[in-house]
């Protein structure tokens, strides 16, 4: 009998019916013997609802509150998911994350999971019940409700199954696995039955939304085997543990998009120590995450200095950024939000030299315009166009054979 | 500088606009120089909404879970209300039922508060914040969420004023006050300017909806004084506090009515010690009330008992009552649900007698047939059919005098 966590998201839980077919799901589960902790997300557009409702209110909610209306979605969903488990005939009982002692620190709105308390989930499972949590939320050590943000209902899922231990953590999604790239825009898309924890890590942050790169990082920092699976039917998903021999067969694992960012140039600024941290220290201090960074030399001892942060973070970047370009003596900011990051992502790219090359062949085979370039050790990615990204992602899809019919 | 609680209903804060000017109604208590604590409701029609959404999942929900899933509404009222003080420049912090230590009992939908911490308001207060709480909700000492029942709110708000304790807890309502009779139905009907806790406490179980009964026990077993007003303007609406000599003048205070009951009549059982408790224990045990009793001897021996319960609990009152009905081999149950209780109520009645004479000769002058009659040292109820509650309580409104012209 294994301890398996399942986490399904939002749209799996949006409407009663929804509700009763997850129920249905999980009862499934439980009749195969498996003792059950679910995570799960607000139903349907709830959090962007209440995110309207309180704009209604006022132009910049306070943070602290907004947690506060936020964490109310997923108290409804795990409450109307026990309802819909109880009127099958098993026992089941829902906590929020306050409830179920996931501490966090106090950056309200995306806050970190410092600690997770077991006893409750363990004294729950030991009496047979089905044990359902509300992710995305938690309480700071002075019992302010706090939520974690952007996949933060993935990464309660991912810190439960550490924290219990669980022995598998499956995610239920609305699709069947993680994919060589969105099937939405290259038809011929296959799904990947095994990847490491590296491979997804860079998909996530290169794009992939099946999982966010946050839960992920904790997944392979703690070893927890991940499952990502369709909601739909019982079809094996993609499996996400650490690197295996027979993984390295692979070149290119999979092509990734993301359009949720945007670039930022600080323009004209001397060339001298110090300068890189000057601008990144504060955007830090901010909690902004910067993704991709290039500096160029433009006149003798003159950079321009660009980088990319996500749309979100857009206006309050800017504003960090004005500050530092003045102390800078920077001769001006630069927005271009029409941009768009595509990389090919795959651990075999470590042991075979050329990969870039044939990236950078294809994009201009395909009349795609470059303009940042940034690689890992088993990632390369680029910024191009917006209007682009389509026939970009096709193109390198193709000319690693990651097709089906290859 | 007095230290008070407010507790604004539903309706008050039904809609974004609806919390804005609540919020500025609050804001200008602060600046009066007051020290606040405000109750709210769920907005709207919130908790209905949310009682339907668990009914389309499962016919009975789980009691235990409709308490963490009617919990959200308030939780969602807290935090709307103090993001619109906040947008207005003024300090404010939200707590939920349990965040602020309000302990209950563990009967979900109706559980009763043992213990409110005030810890908590009472460093926020010195902090300069306003404070607002999540009325209906408390959690058991085993941290289940619980809700009060119905009223729910109005008993948060005189709990935390009785805890604190408050010097005033103010209750903010779409009328102006307590009126001597609806003043839907009798157009020339007065505000009370002061009503007893007996009084009040008479009258709200006689159906005016103004406060609910158990708030006004509450209050009146602490000695916490309520002004009950309009949350549309700032004329003084009606304060209940401990009886006063120049209460005493009047000989009737109001005419009230409820429709919210209905009739349960036991058939033919046998007239022996015991056979009372043998109905009442188990109803008891059940957790429903019953308001009005009537014993009649049909013939030798043989006794119907009448007895009225809140329509909300017929389902279940008839259970227990089919069950006792056939331990005592009574011929039957007969159910009215047609009728409806009118009530006059004053502490005048004390020392003046007559008053139940004119009454009954009223309701016969305007043709109102009555079914059963209860009365108290400063109440008399009568059921009659609910197709006449308008015509009695017009009748009594003006037998009594107590209209704006008398």
């Amino acid at each position: 009998m294994a301890l398996v966590v399942q986490k399904y998201g939002g749209s799996s839980v949006a409407t009663p019916r929804h509700m009763r077919s997850v129920a249905e799901r999980i009862v499934r589960s439980r009749k195969a013997g498996d003792d059950l902790v679910v995570v799960v997300s607000a139903p349907g557009d709830t959090t962007d609802d209440l995110i309207a409702l309180a704009r209604q209110v006022a132009e910049h909610p306070d943070e602290r509150e907004m947690d506060v209306l936020l964490a109310t979605g997923e108290q409804q969903s795990i409450a109307l998911l026990a309802i819909a488990i109880k009127d099958l005939g098993f026992d089941a009982i829902s906590f929020t994350g306050p409830q179920v002692g996931i501490i966090t620190d106090e950056f309200h709105g995306k806050a970190r999971i410092v600690k997770i308390g077991d006893e409750k989930i363990h004294r729950a499972l030991k009496l047979g019940k089905i044990v359902i949590v509300a992710g995305f939320q938690g309480q700071t050590a002075d019992e302010d409700i706090t939520t974690l943000g952007r996949g933060g209902s993935d990464l309660t899922a991912v810190a439960l199954a550490a924290a219990l231990p669980a022995d598998l953590c499956e995610f239920y999604k609305d699709v069947d696995g993680v994919f060589t790239a969105n099937p939405r825009i290259v038809p011929d898309a296959r799904k990947i039955e095994a990847l490491s924890y590296e491979e997804m890590l860079e998909m996530a942050s290169a794009g992939a939304q099946v999982l966010n790169a946050r839960s992920v990082e904790f997944a392979k920092k703690n070893g927890v085997r991940i499952h990502v699976r369709s909601s739909l039917n019982d079809n094996p998903g993609t499996t996400i543990q650490e690197e295996t021999a027979g993984m390295e067969d692979a070149l290119i694992t999979g092509v990734t998009y993301s359009k949720d960012e945007c670039k930022l140039t600080v323009l004209g600024i001397r060339d001298k120590p110090g300068i890189a941290a000057a601008i990144f220290r504060p955007l830090a201090a901010a909690e902004l995450n910067v993704d991709m960074i290039v500096q160029d030399v433009s006149e003798a001892g003159i950079n321009n200095l660009s980088f990319t942060v996500a749309k979100g973070d857009l206006r309050e970047a800017r504003k960090v950024l004005e500050g530092v370009a003045k102390e800078l003596n920077a001769s001006g900011i630069q927005v271009d939000e029409g941009i768009a990051k595509v990389s090919v992502v795959g651990v075999g790219m470590r042991s075979h030299s050329g990969v870039a090359a044939q990236m950078f062949e294809a994009l201009a085979r395909a009349d795609v315009n470059i303009g940042m370039i940034s690689t890992s050790e088993i990632k390369i990615s680029v910024v191009i166009p917006e209007a682009d990204v389509e026939t970009a992602v096709r193109a390198l899809h193709a000319q690693f054979r990651l097709g089906a019919s290859s």
